[in-house]
């Protein structure tokens, strides 16, 4: 398909739209609308969260009569169905837009092209596939989940340049500073879920919530807790948002927290694909991963994980607690290679973002 | 004392004349002059290596006539000494300049002051400390060596995201990329000596000579080698360049070897700073180390090391070699901070230069 400078423009706006929801929309994905009539843009529209207006009945509303005959860019295949609002694909024909020109299809493919036909079967000029590595990036843990049945991954590291996250007496805080530190916030806050590990748990009493901008945000916060060591009254449970404990022992009833049991894998252990799988059923698009060696390093080497944030510090501890715990690699031949994404400065530690193959 | 922009301009020049020496002064200091007569440059010199023209010498020629009443800029205090070449302060006087500007004093405690006397006594006004930290900075191997008795140590270092620097099996070719293979040369090319361990020579049978545009060059190899280990026929000993067997036992006669017996430390190892003091003795301005975690770490630890080159590739190696054994270290709190001067990506590796505290 062909598309005119125009076209990449309007795109580029709908998605610059879009991303005004990239914290709020999840579990939905981020969408902008864009509805141009005569070359000129008369309505726009962006999906905030769940519950509310999608891009497209904002944009429409905005548009009012100048719809009629115009042409609508949204960064995302307009929806058919019946959800908590009427199917955008119907709101488009009936507003008497001709053409619509979207990023990508619906990634579920359960619904995917029909939003699409519904446009096309009323005369619409439909066109797709405009800016799509864009869209898909704006919505990687949608897209993740739908695609590929499990939520986009990102494994958050705090490391010494020896490779330690702790000294040999267990300590790490902080190993970073605080911009450092201030920043894992801000990752956190796109994710959908928090996990960790019952060990860091037990260690820590984290409260895995996001503080930012002055203000406490509960996330969901997700423990790998094979045998069920859970106790009561931790930071996690006792302040408010949900806990999911996932175990391979049967529920126990504790305040506040959803047990799920899971299968085993042959070490006794949540069985982590199966974890992926229920959190992906459950709309969790993006998980943001803060535990220890054996956990994280449990993820990589199942290839659960999509992203390695790593902030690295100016220092040396010698010996200590490993990065990652890694089973299986003897050779050198069978070591992982990474992409480094991004890369910033952050006080005088160094932030990475590297994507596994 | 106080300087105007023209000082600092000139003085500039100089130094900037001066770095065209950094990598053949060795083991004298790199140096430039300027001569300036009626704020008109007359005259131009820099030390290009030993048993050459000095930079006053060379300026001062260029300037001729010209000298007589002109003011000297040079990057460090014109020398007092009959070398090699007649002292540069006789030979400034003689030319009658009426004006000496010097970045720095001449950092041999048993020599310095005394060019700058000979200036004073002669009439000509001395000033000293214009842009002083830039001039240190040039030659901070030879600064290191007069005045704490020992060289400037860098150590470069190969490793993984997780801090290895090779894998379970020993192997570690390669962990980086070219092009941070090429830099390594550079850095070896700027050192007055490349020092490693007995462990690393006898694995890899290394050359650590420099290859560098398409030429070979010998720097002087020092192999710390407690127990007198080395046998012959090695590459290290066999292409040409000198090679010194530090060691704790008697001189075995190796072709191509000088054998200096060392006192041992309390685990009878070579004792790390005496081999420093001798090194400086021997004028060793910069040492290159390239060895194991065994000898870098105790570098590190004996407080010897002055900078760590680290190349670091985007990859997880699992288990293997730590970058540094660092004995002692058994708390958080003990960890070393370092402070990063300066990074750069090269190819998919970055490259880190930190400084000891």
């Amino acid at each position: 398909m062909s598309f005119t400078a125009d076209d990449h423009r309007f795109m580029a706006e709908a998605l610059r739209l879009a991303e005004k929801g990239e914290l709020t929309a999840d579990p939905n994905p981020a969408v902008g609308c864009v509805i141009v009539n005569d070359g000129e843009v008369v309505g726009r529209g962006w999906h905030r969260a769940a519950g509310e207006p999608h891009a497209e009945t904002l944009a429409l509303q905005e548009a009012g009569i100048r719809a009629r005959g115009a042409v609508a860019y949204v960064s995302l295949e307009p929806c058919s169905h019946h959800g908590r609002t009427p199917p955008c694909a119907n709101a488009l024909v009936e507003a008497g837009v001709t053409s619509v020109v979207s990023a990508m299809p619906d990634p579920d493919a359960r619904v995917s092209g029909r939003g699409h036909d519904i446009l096309a079967r009323a005369g619409i000029t439909v066109r797709t596939g405009l800016m799509e590595e864009a869209a898909r990036a704006l919505n990687r843990g949608f897209v993740s989940r739908h695609e590929r049945g499990r939520p986009w991954v990102r494994v958050k590291l705090a490391v010494s340049l020896d490779g330690f996250t702790a000294g040999a007496d267990g300590r790490s805080q902080w190993i970073t500073g605080e911009s450092a530190r201030a920043d894992v916030q801000s990752w956190r806050a796109r994710a959908s879920c928090i996990l960790t590990g019952i060990g860091t748990v037990l260690a820590d009493d984290p409260r895995l919530n996001v503080r930012l901008g002055g203000f406490e945000r509960q996330l969901t916060r997700v423990v790998v807790d094979s045998d069920g060591r859970l106790p009561e009254g931790l930071r996690l449970t006792t302040l408010p948002g949900p806990v999911i404990v996932a175990s391979c022992v049967a529920p126990r009833d504790i305040e506040g927290v959803s047990w799920w049991q899971l299968p085993a894998d042959l070490a006794g252990r949540v069985s982590l694909p199966a974890l992926m799988a229920r959190l992906a059923e459950r709309d969790v698009n993006t998980v943001h991963v803060e535990a220890g060696p054996t956990l994280s390093g449990a993820l990589v080497a199942s290839g659960l994980v999509d992203e390695l944030l790593v902030y690295q510090a100016p220092c040396l501890i010698g010996r200590g607690r490993a990065l990652l715990e890694l089973p299986g690699m003897e050779k050198f031949e069978d070591r992982l290679h990474l992409n480094l994404i991004d890369q910033r400065r952050l006080g005088s530690d160094w932030r990475f973002l590297y994507r596994l193959a």
